[in-house]
């Protein structure tokens, strides 16, 4: 059965799934990006275990939103797909959705510590912490665990379309970061500023800082990369065909 | 003499060991990995000290389990071939082993600490903590070193085969950490994925978690890729040829 | 409209901006360099939010010192424009400017802490502490925002030329370091060596130095680098053409 | 004026130089390696602040032992020089010196302390701590700076050339490490095991070991490597000839 997605979809999955590992975000064949297709009602994932030398578009899994039902693809899809799914259902602004093992969000994770704003580098991309949820309980561990993964994201956002706008990220107690946004693509890039301001925090938090950042500083740098008055950035350039090299 | 070992086995075997220092995990010609044939009742090993850039498939020794006889190659095995061979005798599900100095990893050796189950990366290959040994006492280090060093850590698993396919993994204290599996390249895979998370746990420890993580969840992780009920990966792809690159 | 700027500027500026991610300091499009022509009473600058792959000499752009006017290039420049003007305007000697968001320089510039002087590989280049500024008012926040990043910086050293020349970096309170020099090639090897220094500096930190180094042996290196007695280098070959890999 | 060195030795010094910023060991010009020719008087070292990627055979300088004078080559040989000429001087068995500023053992030098002997990779190759020297006095910094940079270590060392060859390297207080060897070759290899040791060691100490590895253990890693006793590698194989890539 052969299901068609809107056009560029799959290159774009797919390079952003090799950029993983070319990027530095994960070891062997950890971590996993998706791209959906709303007006089809799917999205298309990763294959589960497969290594990133071996993906190929053909590899690529395709799957239902409304259900988690594979409707094209030879290969199972990443076992974390229905986090993905969840995340799509919760938040109708996402387009992509990325998660790694990278090794400073995972550590904030393990610690189950919010990673703090603590400068422009941070507030550039999140209006706000990144913040870790709770652990999942055992009931939610036993059955439908990886949607339940979704779940306790989406309950620490409350559901709230506007907040996972404004911060793209969030940490899965003991586990790791999932990370969205507009498109494949773009859930890619906040993967790689989420562990690049865990990398800065942790080395910031070592050498004790004594009070967190004025909020005016912070809101400005947002404000110059997004919303009305952004003025960051020439559009025209910014947004390269999904297959060139990252 | 020469003698026939399985198809495959030292390709596999040749092809582990250079990955070594392309995955950053030696220093040198420091690391090795050795691969079993278990009918044929001998294993194949790194030669001593030679550089990763001169190995070859004639370079690489054949070793008999038995009594540690260099049954075929012109140069000396690796120094550390008696551990190896203690633990292909103590573990028969064992198919191959390698030993790294990889720096995380030997600074928890160093530090004679296991490396304690912190979150989903870990329970997803290790079921428990990766445990250090105690100090090789005088005597253990005056006679038959080498073979001391993996008696400590059949003695630390209490010779039972299956923590130790539960558990691929032991850090010899003040030295560094020995990982095996079902093939020598499941054992480099092993290796890897020690130092991945000895690396994590560093940043976590930093960041001073509260609590261990819930029980239920590191299961999960564990079941969901390994035994009866696993449901991660693609089998038919996640089996490549051993001459590939990693 | 075009315009010509001194010979090789524009290539210089180029190669700057292109070495930033090769050597590691910067991740997707953070950072920037630009260069000044004093007798043209212009700079060329890196646009905005341009991937470094993208990077060509048609899409950089020059800006008038006076006024911060685009007087050539179809793109928008860096946001940090106003902040490189406002440092060539207060410091006459200052040939290149870079920015970036290095992983340890940014970490001591959120923990609002100067990058000390703790050893010869900091003194090699910087005659004292790398100072930290004060945290940017509401008001400098508000209104001419990048232009008051160079503001803060400006008034830190107190105008003066003389101590720019000695201490060619700045932190800019939790946003990063800004780094000069008599060219956009010499203002690049300043962010390298801002964040080896830092880097250095925090691993110095966790090993708790008990006093600081002697000043005579910090001088003695500073001096044998700087000024009329230097005695480090070639002359002659230490100058490579700006088109070379770095 | 030309003279001739034994044969190899030019090359031996160049690729040594090379491969130190390929190994991670140096930023931009900093590090330099020397090699020795004790029948022709003289040694053969790096041109002073020379990018490596402009090396080449014709930009060695080459010194004499007994004053220093520069007896081939067109550039200025290195300002550090003076302390490799004091090093061949102090320790007969020296056939080679290298000169880094590597991340980790120039923390241990700027926080003063010795590198502790925390296991058996240090113990493969350093017979006890790698030590730190005094700082350098007012006087020994006035004059003849760098030749007394290598005067504090002889005295460090009691100028016992045989504890020079069971430690080949030592840290000079807020400076970094020297390290040095049997040929120009090895003391580049000891340059690499010194930071890797570093590396390891500030880990370890992060982790608080709770006591020193056992002495016996230590001996044993050593001797198996060195002396009359020694059993690791395959002699014939681990002299690879001076010019083939490390």
């Amino acid at each position: 059965m052969t299901l068609t997605v809107r056009d560029g979809l799959r290159q774009e999955v797919l390079a952003a799934n090799l950029a993983i590992p070319q990027v530095g975000l994960a070891t062997l064949t950890w971590g996993n990006v998706s791209g959906v297709d709303r007006a089809a009602g799917v999205f298309v994932i990763k294959p589960s275990g497969v290594p990133y030398d071996d993906l190929s578009l053909d590899s690529l899994v395709t799957v239902r939103l409304a259900d988690g039902a594979v409707v094209d693809g030879d290969l199972r899809p990443s076992t974390d797909t229905e986090t993905h799914r969840c995340l799509y259902l919760a938040f109708p602004s996402i387009g992509g959705v990325t998660h790694t093992h990278s090794t400073h969000a995972v550590a904030f994770a393990q610690a189950r510590r919010d990673i703090p704003v603590l400068g422009t580098t941070h507030a550039d991309t999140f209006n706000g912490p990144i913040p870790c949820t709770p652990d999942l309980t055992a009931e939610q561990c036993a059955a439908d665990y990886e949607y339940n993964t979704g779940r306790v994201i989406v309950d620490l956002l409350k559901s709230d379309d506007r907040k996972a706008a404004e911060v793209p990220a969030a940490l899965v107690a003991n586990h790791g970061p999932f990370t969205w946004g507009a498109s494949a693509r773009k859930s890619l890039e906040h993967a790689i500023i989420c562990e690049a301001v865990a990398d800065i925090a942790i080395h910031t938090l070592a050498l004790i800082p004594t009070a967190p950042p004025p909020r005016h500083l912070l809101e400005r740098h947002y404000t110059r990369k997004h919303g009305p008055d952004a003025y960051y950035g020439n559009p025209e350039v910014t947004a390269p065909a999904p297959s060139r090299s990252w």
